[in-house]
């Protein structure tokens, strides 16, 4: 019995692999590749020590329920530290409007899950989170997508979009942003804008996913804090649904995110987990928990905005000095991402195969475009490594770019990762 | 803004609470309550010398992907420690055919996504895991219960059950079954059963899905580790997809479970998983790969099969000496659960606020069903109250079935998990 197609559901049979963890396949077989597509934090950032301390504490065994089942929001000493957080943030929130997800992807599946059927249609930025793409089309959703200007969503295409949608007698269940630092634009949303948005969420009836895994990372030089406020912070009819993660800012291994949201959504959230995974890691929690309580994610924010905001000063020097005039980009104000234009006619996926000759990968633009656009725009992540391989991948880069402008292929066709390409 | 109904999906629409997370909710909210509810594994049986050692090293920083993202197969070290457990269980694996799951949960949500579209049959034994029910309802597929006798699914009714659904044109993707110590019922499928199955699933064109966390748990007075053989082991021609877990072996909180399926499926269950999660938390994955190549695991094994061997001759003494005659069971040869079955005319529906007026509760049975049956069915968890606790939970049941077949109500109709009941 070698054929199953028969047996897959209609949701299976338009799965797609993700094109970021694409890439991490093509860097787990290669040797010294300068990695800059996933967007991985920097495991040194990561607070080792405090970690093993807690986790010593907890694996004492005089609390039980550390290594049992937990509740399905979450565990409550977590939500309340998060509900403090949220606080910090701008946002009123309490337990009672927040529930504990599996990394912030499993916030994006829930929910997709609770609000999309198939053939509703969800609005989104141009270009956008591809994991957050997959969710939605997972449940089935029509993807529609706006375009951005420099500070964010462009509100007339916005308009327009959403009227041509109608016109066609389709519903608008939906619209999803990430206002910091946007995965993979880099860019940062106006504060009018995001007030504007609420506004038209209400006169179209229509509810916000915000995302925002990245809002604690801002770069002093070019971000203040009070840019960074959520769009939930203003919302006074219950509007938006808020996620946010400590992958960014602990450490992704935890899986720990969350999610705020209106009462009535999230116990329909809360459903849909329970049938997901029943709970996350409860030692995961306890030790991000304490984290929390002990000041360790407080006291590590400064240190990774200066970390980060040092990596994105090496790559745009290091872009200055080697690719001025070859690619462009608007400087990235926090995150993890610069958004790279290359010069036409080339494109990032004819590029590829010569970057990976080089020794150097990205994610190619399209990946995070919902129409087929988008070749001309490669995704750098910064996060991940250090700065002497951000100055190597660079120079990687140029290389390639020079041999995909001269006349010659690469000899890659072979290799499946090239074959992808 | 109060009413988002407009909002929700179809699936969303129609999730149900789970009956024994419900049950989780009372406990939570009660002083002093016997639970029999949860199918908890017992706190003092977990790991948690090894774990924390474990944990130590593996926060001492050495590795950075410890906590950094994890490819969504799982670690690869743990897939192997996995795939030489399965030969232990007679089942050839590999790294190829194994993904690792956000607990069984979660391998059972991500195997309905991928297989089940709306209105596709799935044939269950009746009863079933209420986990697996509300995961296989929430694909939107029709579930059709299988009658059990003492040693397992009825094949007879497996037939008559498979003909009348084809006969009204519908579609039977899967079978499900737990075959060792089954939850709820905690029988044990017979060896030529599981044989007879396959060459079933064979004939019928139909895949099976075997649900495997209790394997290790067999009483050694009265079941053998050769009656636990897989049906999976004998699947010549892919029909099987195999799960199972640590959850009840080390400890629930790692949330770390496995699927071991032909690498087709595991390929459309690894794409989905991409999007549910992106991977399972790896800090967990390595804790359990340590516990797996320390012999932490092996040596927990015989000490959990006597710690629930004795809990269960506690339940099965107290419940001979305090309710003989009022409610009849078979002996637990391994697991977690005791299926009792009241005397008519009273139901576990009803018996419910009078169970938790004295201070004790349990499923009641009907949640294990699929069509509206089993009220006549509680089951009993003997796995997590201590031995004292199991008797004096025996006692209330005793007095409150006293109570419900006496002619007065209870007068805890205004607490919500009554007015549920």
């Amino acid at each position: 019995m070698t054929d199953y197609d028969r047996f897959f559901s209609r949701a299976a049979a338009t799965m797609r692999e993700s094109a970021i963890r694409q890439m991490g396949a093509v860097l787990a077989g290669a040797a010294d590749m300068v990695s800059f597509a996933p967007g991985y934090p920097a495991e040194d950032t990561f607070p080792w020590q405090a970690a093993a301390e807690i986790a010593r504490e907890l694996l004492g065994g005089a609390d039980g329920s550390v290594l049992q089942y937990g509740p399905t929001r979450g565990h409550r000493g977590l939500r309340e530290a998060i509900a403090a957080l949220m606080g910090e943030r701008g946002v009123r929130s309490t337990v009672d409007h927040l529930l504990v997800t599996t990394g912030s992807q499993q916030g994006l599946d829930l929910v997709a899950r609770v609000l999309l059927d198939p053939g509703d249609v969800i609005l989104l930025e141009l270009p956008s989170y591809t994991g957050a793409i997959t969710a939605f089309r997972n449940a089935g959703a029509s993807l529609v997508g706006v375009r951005q200007s420099a500070d964010g969503i462009d509100l007339d295409d916005l308009d327009r979009t959403a009227a041509a949608v109608r016109a066609e007698g389709r519903t608008i269940k939906c619209l999803y942003v990430v206002p910091n630092f946007q995965n993979p634009a880099g860019l940062l949303l106006a504060l009018d804008k995001r007030r504007a948005l609420l506004d038209w969420a209400r006169r179209m009836d229509v509810l916000i996913i915000e995302d925002d895994p990245y809002r604690d990372l801002f770069f002093p030089d070019m971000a203040s804090e009070s840019e960074t406020r959520p769009i939930a912070a203003d919302d006074g009819d219950g509007r938006v649904i808020y996620m946010s993660s400590f992958s960014k800012t602990l450490a992704p291994g935890f899986r720990v995110a969350w999610i705020h949201a209106p009462s009535a959504i999230l116990a329909k959230i809360e459903t849909a987990k329970q049938a997901a995974d029943l709970c996350t890691g409860p030692l995961d929690q306890r030790i991000v928990y304490e984290a929390c309580r002990r000041g360790v994610l407080t006291r590590q924010l400064p240190a990774l905005r200066a970390h980060y905001q040092h990596k994105r000063d090496v790559m745009v020097r290091a872009l200055k000095r080697q690719l001025d005039g070859a690619v462009t980009w608007p400087d990235p104000r926090g995150g993890f991402f610069l958004w790279a234009k290359l010069r036409a006619p080339l494109t990032s996926d004819v590029l590829l195969p010569f970057a990976q000759k080089r020794g150097v990968i990205y994610v190619p633009g399209h990946a995070f475009f919902v129409s087929g656009e988008g070749h001309e725009f490669l995704r750098l992540s910064f996060s991940a490594p250090p700065p002497e391989r951000i100055e190597l991948g660079v120079s990687r880069l140029a290389l390639a770019i020079a041999d995909a402008t001269g006349a010659t292929a690469p000899s890659v066709s072979q290799s499946p990762a090239a074959s992808r390409a």
